[in-house]
């Protein structure tokens, strides 16, 4: 129940970031649902194509597209407002990214896989959808570029595991890699922690 | 026998309009070549993928690799004379779409997958080649964009429900449903008809 | 042995052009690392997602990620000096495309495909990790603009079942393609040859 709510949160805050870049792009109506759609479910989707979990997730619970669906709608009616929303945004921005990774890590453990597999199917379910998105606004990915995200997912990934030799309920297990990714995203942002640069200052400009 | 024809006619359609956008690009022979495949069946091998109808489709029937190969090869001989071809390539086009439309549907009826589920489905098949076209060339897909094209297969998936309903031949809810996509994308397209705008005209310019 | 000897080698010529063209980008340490990854292992998950080969490869065997692992953090720390290596690169990587294109082939062949399918499975795990890696960068892919790379891959194909028929022993068509493979790039590399033109001069500049 708890985890339900959360991932709907998840699901939200995705399909209203994506509204917001494909009207940045001037999509029609269409092309924002797309947009939305994929930016929510497509990191999932590439997980379940790659470990062989078919008809993928979201054709056997409608779930998702009924949820997606109204977010669309009802960011394009208020995306004046959304400004104004910002920060909540993020925060279920940044909550959805620490479930999506336990829940990509669970599937990667159902299907018997190894933990640093387990790890980047996490990382996948996370981020993946904001990669996809971006190639259909014919952007490079931003998380390619800055910002801790991907970076919490790991991280995020490594203390599931290292919770899981405690001797404690696998719920908290869960719950504490969630935490994980949540609070180290939340402190990159607040003091702009990114990943070492590679380059040189002379380089980037 | 009726449906392969068209089956035929819309992937000769799919794969000439894929070698003019990839000529456009200046593409050479190869990336043409694969260009004109992807428009062809790209949207249908993404739909297999994710309801997990393995191995793909053209894997296991010649045919669309071989109508595919003499497409290119009769686009690239006579391309400077498909421009008086484009009222037929346009009617091609649109009668592929719907066709491919349901193709798309039935198949996930066969996987016994919701209704709204078939029809993205049907949508998905008739245009996701153009859009993973569209991304191979660094563009934004097109049908993100404009035309009512997508949308003319949503809702003749719808349709295909509603005539299903009525006490007929499953045949005719299929033909059906296809002259229902091809009505709406012509007269779209005839009278200029598209979604409605997400923007204002002081956004737009 | 010897196979695995290349195929390593291979990974690591996919993975070090992976890093040089993410740098060139100016992606962050995550950025550098997707981008070497789904060059060395794209073309082959691609090729498994179609046969139906789940889960792919690389999720039960550690060594490429090890392996992929290992040559970003070399390729990063010795980058400046990399551009003394390229025709080693070069050279690893054309040996990677051979030997690619004939796992590709096996792997079609074991799912009892087509001989033209087989080939087009190979050359897609020799050539469309490549691809991905330019879609990722907002880039035309490479392969479809210049350079025999594909045709390579597809001579070496055609010339692995010409083998075939041959009464020698299975491994001699193996490396027969893969040294078709070989040569016919180094050959196209030194002597500067392309597919012939689809244009004219005037059109193309």
């Amino acid at each position: 129940m708890f985890f339900q709510v959360i991932d709907i949160l998840g699901t939200i805050a995705f399909a209203i970031s994506g509204v917001l870049i494909a009207m940045e792009k001037k999509l029609d109506l269409f092309g924002v649902f797309i947009i939305a759609f994929v930016t929510s479910i497509g990191g999932g989707t590439l997980r379940d194509l790659l470990i062989g979990n078919n008809p993928v997730g979201w054709m056997q619970d409608l779930t998702y597209i009924i949820v997606i669906s109204s977010s669309v709608v009802f960011a394009i009616l208020f995306v004046k407002y959304l400004k104004y929303l910002r920060k909540s945004l993020f925060l279920f921005d940044t909550i959805g990214i620490g479930l999506y990774t336990v829940v990509g890590i669970e599937k990667g453990m159902q299907a018997e896989l190894m933990p640093v597999i387990c790890i980047a199917l996490g990382t996948m379910t996370a981020s993946f959808g904001g990669v996809i998105r971006d190639i259909l606004c014919n952007e490079i990915p931003v998380i390619f570029r800055k910002e801790i995200y991907a970076t919490a997912c790991i991280l995020g990934g490594m203390s599931f595991y290292l919770f899981d030799l405690l001797p404690i309920v696998d719920a908290y297990a869960n719950i504490g890699a969630i935490l994980v990714v949540i609070i180290v995203r939340l402190l990159a942002v607040k003091y702009n922690i990114t990943l070492p640069s590679l380059y040189t200052n002379q380089e980037k400009s």
